[in-house]
Formats: structure tokens, sequence, C-alpha cells
């Protein structure tokens, strides 16, 4: 291995900085040319690829976003557009590549390293935490330290008014953030879509913090739940309870940026300097994570078809913790 | 004077628990005891009236919200209610009131003096800064901190990405949210209701940060913009522009919550202090506020009359600034 | 079960809150009353147990420090205090207790344990991560984040004038808190007890890094560092390059408040819950920790007999990762 | 005008870089060539002069320190350096100069100006507010924000243990920050350079906050308090009260850092603007300031000779509310 590219693609999540930079320095480590390629797929097939220096990675390690950029890439999905892709990898002699993102990253490496044979690695980099074969993503912590700083000035004014806020997180098809955000801002609940949500349990439960006298009551709701979207389930709550005084906030795209938390930049540290590593090795075409604080790896095509599962003790601790 | 009484009313301002505490210190330093009135004017008709102690104010000066809590009343409007809060006041022996609100707090407040002769001073305590007679309410400063933050975690990702975010902030009918934190964040374009939006304008302006290659562009949209809320305007920007990636975001409630910046505690226990020894040196019937760094008394009457000017030198600051 | 205390002892740690809070919620759920006994062995010994109710834990869950307070207890090192502990557990009638801290508090518990056969379980509640049994202490995650931002900003200043920077941290008598936030701020060194320090070594490094043209360097010293403090430390880089700009600061006390990260409100909620699970199970005398995200019981004679080892990886790679 | 230079000088401070792109983007709109100058007067002789574009000054307004950096340069005493300074001057043909700095720098401008006649207008910035000419200085209040935050901090863990804390601010030779942070903590005490601190007194005040049974007793100390640091206080007063648990943290230069504040980004922004506004209007050998909300102008020779005085009404108010 003489030189190596790394890209980051899908949704930014913060530590993608940090995870690029570990790339680097374990390159400049063993001697390889580390080579940035820009805004994911999108560059690799435009021919963005630029040889990164140290100067490149100084003082990003605390920055949210992604300095390569990342973009989404259709001309990716035809043979033509990964033709190019293989063209410029052979043109910079690059003998593998670091791919930081989601699913839809992996599900593209994989193909790609079917067709042309070019060894990969990935990095789950996701605020989400719904990818398979880790604990954690890059991102997922900084997020859920976002959601929290944010909903506890949120029971700030719930608190001073006495009122009931259903605050709306990301989470298409996870309930990973609003699970353990939940939990740790002490909602009175957490609606996500891997359960049902039932209106008439949400309101008995709103009823009863009522009675119990409870000065503010927060309601998580993962923007994918089964039952909506926290406007839509608030407008729900209402009829039922035509005299709340329910308020809607919907966090968004605060909750990808900002400076990486200490966890995601160590969990970040670790999976570039091991990417490296597995290429070194002649481990490639799987996703790279950490299980029980073990570095571990899965191949691209099982990354791919199966999800992260949600922790249902959680459930029950934020059930239980909400009582 | 030997008992004073002080409520918070109307939306929920971060220094409003400073200002209480100044209130109730400085009554302590003059032997003058303090009275906690609960929800506003809905407490005083309730008779939810407290002696507060040196403890009720201990560790409050850097919580968010109002420990007093805060609450809409309608039966202040009628004749009755107040007529109850009179009696209240009489049997509670309170000499004189600190309302800490905005507009509809003190006009309550000017009515009721009228009516029933309590002497009665204000302090500004909105995030909005919208009050006439102080260059400073108490919360616009933390407010700025908490929309300039979150702006740029989304800066983070804006850039990651090449996108365009037009962000919404709250001031229903002024922009002193807008203008300043859009100057905070170098934000491409400031949309505030003081001044006509026209989406052509907007849209060149767009266009010509697009060819100056700049990394993404932030728009502050002030809620009661003329255009119409964050939204609105995405879609008609959209519609001159269909191939823009545009994103909204809309902060919220975050706005009114978290521990005060240090200006406003300062302010606000500038404030609590003052009120008292307006109070004691018979200055009644008016709010009390800051102007060039210096104490100032505004009657009731003329505070709810007139409007804070926005400084149009911003205005044309933030115009340069995006160039 | 009927009656179950709790307290928090030792130095105090963000988070202790989040648990006593989980302890409370559980004890609620399962019919339990939940006592709290105010400054660790202290009250116990004193007498000062309360009934706690579902107001005491609302709003506290993000709040730094503890509620219950913590303070340290020569009498409970003498038979005739644990005595009068004994007394009050049964004048008050608890049927078990939960004892949040560190090593010095599960000592205590154990002794007191063989002596009187009060069921007694053990919360990891200590910023410094140093306990056998767990993955995470309560705090630990906090008192990163709280150093990397404090570093970050160091990073500012010493980037702005090419400075050296010496940080300490906490640490007596282990380097977890300076490993991973050294890894987190991209430091330049770490210095810990755990390995020996080599002043000439240490600034080979540092000579290294400005002729790399590094803007800043950053080295972050345990506070029992084999070598000394960070003072120390700079003293004697200063004798062997006098002519180096460099820096101390000692972050101090900062480290052990704040408001609990989300990784260690959840920790401290799943440790709480599972503290009364374990009474009610009659798992007792042994400390409940999280091991590869499972709770892990670890007996009082164990856990204060090892100590939690540093993960070497993790020096390898900050190693790795500044070169 | 066509060209003009801006640099950085003395210790760096929280919205140094905002400024800078005020006077970049103002030279851009005004069709100027905006140069900068590398680490204050040593780029200036050192002829590290480079035009900035306006991709240099993206995304810098929320970042602390300066990207120009800064240094000392003692060159500049001599009148060689001068010299060389000058023809650099005019090699680089820059009209007129930005100095961004405290009392230090604009001396240098001050006899600069005299003996070569280069046009200079000064910014004020610097952390500790003692400048002469201005009711704020670029830094300042960011500087409080993180001062208020590490107490709160503090506070946190002083209240659990019911403790004394004495904590350094900086201000050698003024108590600026220590009065308003303060303040802004609620601070038991606050010593200061400007008003002499008499031992005795400050114990007394403590014993009486113990027998209010405060929880917990924050002194803040300038650096530059004449009754010594922070260290030196604790000690004295220890030797008064032997059985006092007094902590100290010196918070040393955490304070420099940081994102800047909203207020501090506006009036960077505002400052940098108006230096290049008044370069047009041939007013030069002066400071900006902002006093009254008014853009204001001070020549140097009166800005240095000059301090700003403290705010004694604050003085008072520390001591009632600490009441």
């Amino acid at each position: 291995m003489k030189k190596i590219g790394v890209f980051t693609s899908g949704g930014d999540a913060p530590g993608m900085n940090a995870a690029i930079r570990a790339v680097v320095r374990t390159c400049f480590y063993n001697n390889i040319e580390p080579y940035g390629i820009y805004e994911g797929y999108k560059g690799l097939i435009a021919g963005e690829i630029y040889l990164l220096t140290s100067k490149d990675v100084g003082n990003v390690i605390q920055r949210g976003g992604t300095f390569l950029k990342s973009a989404r890439c259709k001309e990716f999905h035809t043979k033509k557009g990964r033709q190019q892709a293989y063209d410029n990898i052979k043109k910079h002699e690059l003998d593998g590549i670091v791919a930081i993102g989601g699913d839809g990253t992996f599900t593209g490496a994989n193909i790609f390293n079917r067709e042309f044979n070019i060894p990969f690695v990935g990095l789950p980099g996701t605020i989400d935490n719904d990818l398979f074969g880790t604990d954690y993503t890059i991102g997922y912590d900084t997020a859920l330290n976002t959601v929290i700083e944010a909903v506890d000035k949120i029971r700030d004014t719930a608190n001073s008014h006495n009122r009931l806020f259903l605050v709306e997180v990301m989470g298409r098809d996870a309930g990973f953030i609003a699970l353990r955000s939940g939990i740790a801002v002490g909602a009175e609940a957490i609606l996500i879509p891997e359960t049902q949500t039932y209106i008439n349990e949400l309101v008995a439960k709103l009823e009863s913090g009522t009675k119990n006298h409870k000065n503010s009551m927060i309601v998580i709701v993962a923007e994918g739940d089964d039952a909506g979207g926290a406007y839509e389930i608030a407008e729900q709550v209402k009829q039922k309870c035509p005299n709340y005084d329910a308020r809607v906030t919907v966090l968004g795209h605060i909750q990808r940026g900002g400076s990486p938390s200490a966890l995601d930049r160590v969990l970040a540290s670790r999976l570039g300097n091991a990417a490296v590593d597995a290429l070194l090795a002649n481990k490639t075409n799987l996703m790279i994570g950490v299980v029980n604080n073990q570095i571990s790896y899965t191949p691209f095509s099982k990354a791919i078809k199966h999800h992260q599962k949600l922790n249902t003790d959680l459930l029950d601790l934020a059930e239980i913790l909400s009582y």
C-alpha cells in the first residue's frame, strides 16, 4: 500500500473530520500517501482527488461537518459513473479506499468492489446509530448531547408555564436518538417507529402526569414514528384533550452539527486508525465498528442487510423512570 | 415600605430568576419582606402569594425560566378579577409590586394602578427586545447566543453539503433577534418584518453567492416577516430556482430557555435592584430599563405606546458584510 | 423490601442526581418508600434521613453535583460511628441501601455489611473511571467533555501565538481522563501515572512538532504523573529548552461539575434502576456496573481490591495520531 | 485608498476573526484590496503580508483566536525595525492599516505614525475591557461568559460539599472581568485591584454566610488583586479560619479562547466596518470604540494615557446582592 483515498458520503455527522484525520495520520505513520476525495462518490467520478498534508488535518478534530464534504451522487448508480470512478482510482494509483458514511455508502462500495475489485473499508458515520456491526456510529453521541441540551432549554420554558411539549428528533426509520435522549431528559413519553404508538395510551400517561402535579411534560417523538411527526401527534392529542396547551418543536438540522463529543472523537480516531490497519492487513469489503469496546469487522453485504436492534431494556427503563 | 411583591408574567425569558433574586436580596438589604406571587396576575387573583427566603433565591441566578412561573390570565381583564387582586394585595399588606414581563404585563399594571393606586414598577423581561425605554430587555442577549450556537451547528452541515438553509427565529412583530443574530452568524440574508422582503432580490443575492463559490448560505428569517415564515419563503425561492437544495429549520422554543448569559445576569441584577430602589423613592407606575448604561425610567403609558426602534445602521452593516 | 435508603459519598460527580432519581422512581414503581440520606455516611450517623417525593427528583436529571450532598466522615471509621449508623437504619426501618460513590465508599459499605449485615449495593460515581467492574463510572464522560471543551478554547489561543501549553487534568492515581481527553483534543503528548515519563522523550517529540511547523502544541498531564504536575513538567521542559514559551493551565474543579452528558444520564439511570432491582433480588454487598453494555455485578471485596486497567491500545493510538 | 492592511497584536481575544472579516468585507464593498499582515508588528517587519480573499474570511466569524496570529515583537521597539516595517508598507503600497489589539498595540502605532505618517486606526481587541474610549472591548463579553460557565460548574461541586471556593480570573491591572462575572455568578465576595482587600472583612463576610446556612461560597479574585492571587488569599483566610475547607481554582487561559459571543461578534463586525470607513474619511491615528451604542473615536495619544474606569455602582450592587 502506497496510496490510500478517503471520503465522506451521505448525511454528515460530527466526528467525520476526526475520522479523516486518523486515517491521514495513520497513513503518515505507515509511510502511505493519503488522498482526500471530495464530496464522496461524486468526487471519485469527477476526479476531485488531492494529496492531504499534515496541515489539512491540523485543528480539525474539534470541527463538526466534514471538510471533504459530502454529496448525493446519482451517477454512481450507473455503470458508466462507476467506470469513471475506477479510472480515477487507477489514475491516482490508489491502493485502497476508506469510505465514511452509512447504509447507502456501503451499498455503493459493495457493488463497486464486486465490479472492480478495489479494496474498500467502510466506517460508520451517521448520527442515527442504525448500522449493524457497531455499538456506536460516529456522530450519534454528539447528536444525543445536542438533543438533550436543546430539550433542557425547552424544559425551562415548559416548567415556567406548566406546559406540554412534543419535541421531534431525527430518526426516520429508527428510534435510537429518541430513546436514549428521551431517557436522558427524563421524558414523560418516548414515541418511536419500533413500537406501536397508541394515542389513548399517551393521553392516559399525560393525564396521570397532570394528576401527579408534574410541572411540565416532555414527549420525545422520532420523526418516523408510526403515528406521525410531532405536529400530527400534537393534533391527535388536542382532539382528545382540547384544553391542553401543547407546543411542538422540531429540532431539525442542529442535530447534525456541532463540535463532536469526547466519545465521538475517540471513536472516530480509533476507527480511522483501524481502517488503515485493515487495508494493510488485507481485510477489505467490510465495515469497521466497535462492539463491546473491541474493533469489529462486518462484511458490507451483512452490514447493509441487517439493522442494529434497539435495546428493549431501555424501553422498559424509560417506562419505569417516567412513573 | 415593609412588604414588596414580585411576579413574572408573559412569555418567560432567561434572567427572570436573576431579576427576582435581585429584588429579594435588595429587599433584605433594606429590611423589607419580599413576597413571591406565583404565575403572574393569576396568582395575584388566586392569592398564591408567599414570603420568599434567602434559600428560595440561592442558586437560581444561573437557571433559565422563572421559578415564580408565568401564565396568561383572562380574569385580570375583568374588573372583578382586578378587584380580587387588589383584595389580596391588601390582605398581604404589600406596599408595592415589581412586575417582570413585557407589553401586556405593563398594560395590565397601568390599568390596575389607575384603578387601585397600588405602586407598581415594571422590569422588561422578554427575549424580543422590542420594549421602548431600554436598550436591552432581560433575556434578549441569551436568546441571541442560543440562536448563534444553533446556527453555527447548522453551518457545519450546510458547509458539508454546500446547502442553503433558511433558519426561522422568534420575532412576531420585530426583527431584533433576527438582525443581530444574522450579523453574528454571517448570514447571507436577513428577513425581518420592519423591511419589505422581495423574493427576487433575495434570489439575486443567493445567485451571486453561488457565483462567488460560497460553501453554504444561511438566511435568517424572523417568524413575522412580511413574506411569511421560513417554510413559505423556501417555497417561493424554490419556485424561482427549482434546483436549489433549500432546507428549513425553525428554532422554536429553545430560544426561550437556557442558562442566562453574563450580560443578562448583570442586567437583571441591576434592574431588580433598581426596582426596589424606585419603589422606596416613590418612583412608580413606570418601567425601569437601561439606556446608555444608565438606569432609566419610562412611564408605563409611554412604554406601552411606543416601540423600540431597530438600529438601521445594523441593517446596512448586514448588507455590507454579506457582500 | 418496603423502604430503601440512598446516599452519595466521596467526591461528587455529574450524573449522581440522575442516579438518585432512578433509584427513587424505581422504588415508586415497586411500591417501595425511598429515603434520602444526606451527606453520605455522615447523614447516616447523624440521622439526616428523609422520605423522598416525586417532586424531589423532578428536574434534577440535568443538574450537576448531588442534591443529597456528600461529605467526608471520619466517625464512620470508628465502631461507635457505625453502630450509630446501624441504629438509624433500624430506626427508619430501611431494608436496603444504595451507596453512590467510589473506592472509599465501597470499603466502608463492605466493613459495615460484615458487621451489621445490612443489604448494600454500590454504584460507581466518580469522574476518575478507575473502578474495577465497570467500563464507565458515572461522571467520567461528562468530565471528558468538560476537559475537551476547555482545551479547545486553549487551542484557540495556543494557535494564535504558536505556543506550547501544558494542561493538567484530574487523575491522582490514574490516567483515564488524561488519556481519552488527550486523544480527543489531538494532544501532542499525554503524560499519565501508568507509564514512565521521560522528559528527554517529551522534548524530542515537541522539537519534532516544531520542525513540522505545528501551529501549537498541547500536552495533557494527569495530576498524578510520575514526573510531577503540569507546573513541574513545564519547569523541566524549560530547563532543556529555555526559549520555549510554555504555558500551564490546571483545569481543576470545573471537571467535577456541569450538566451530565447524555451518556452519563443514561448510564446513571440504568444503574439506579438496577440497584433497586438487585436489592429486590437479594443481590447485595456488591457494586453494579456496566460491562460490554450489560449490567454487571462485582462483590465489594473484589471491586476495592482491583483497579480498572487502562486500555493500552489507546496509548498506542495516541502515539500514532500525534505523529 | 486602494490597499488596506490589517493585523492583530498582543494577547488574542475572541472576536478578532470577526473584526478581520468585517475589515476585509468592507474593503471588498469599497473596491479596496485587503492585505493580511501575519503576527502583528512582527509580520510587518518580516514582510509577511498577503492579499486576503473572500474565502480566507469565510466561516471564521465563529472561531476564537485570530487566524492572522499574534506575537510579541521587540524589533518594533527599535528605529531599525520600524524602518523595515515602513519599507514593507511602501513595498506593498498599503494606504492605511487597521491594528487590532490593546494598549501596547496602540502605543506602537502612535510612535510609528509620528515617525512615518502612515494612516493607522486601532480596534480594541482584548478580553480585559480596560481600554479608554470604548464601553466594550472585543472579547470581553465572551470571556465573561466563559468565566460564568466555569464557575457554574464549580458551584455544583461547591454546593455538593458545602465548600468555599476561591476562583481566580484574569485581570492583572483591572477588575472588569472579576466584577461583572462576580455579579453574574452571585459571588459572595469579589476582590479586585481597584479596591483595597482586607482579609478580616472577607472573613467576616464568609462567617456571616456560614451563619446564614449558605450551601457554598464563591469568592472571585482578579489575578492582580492587592492582597495577592487566589492561592495567597486562600492561605490568609485559612490562617484566620483553620477549619475552612477552602479550595482554589485558577481559570487561566480558557478565558482567552472559545467561539465569540453574539455581542462580541456584532461589536467586532461594527468596529471592523467602521475602521475602513474611518480610513476612507481620513480619520486616522485613533482607536475606534463604541460608547453609548455609538461609534466613537479616541486619538491614540488619549487612548493610551487614560484607563477605562470601573463602574462603582456595580461594586455597590455586588455588595447588596451578596447580602
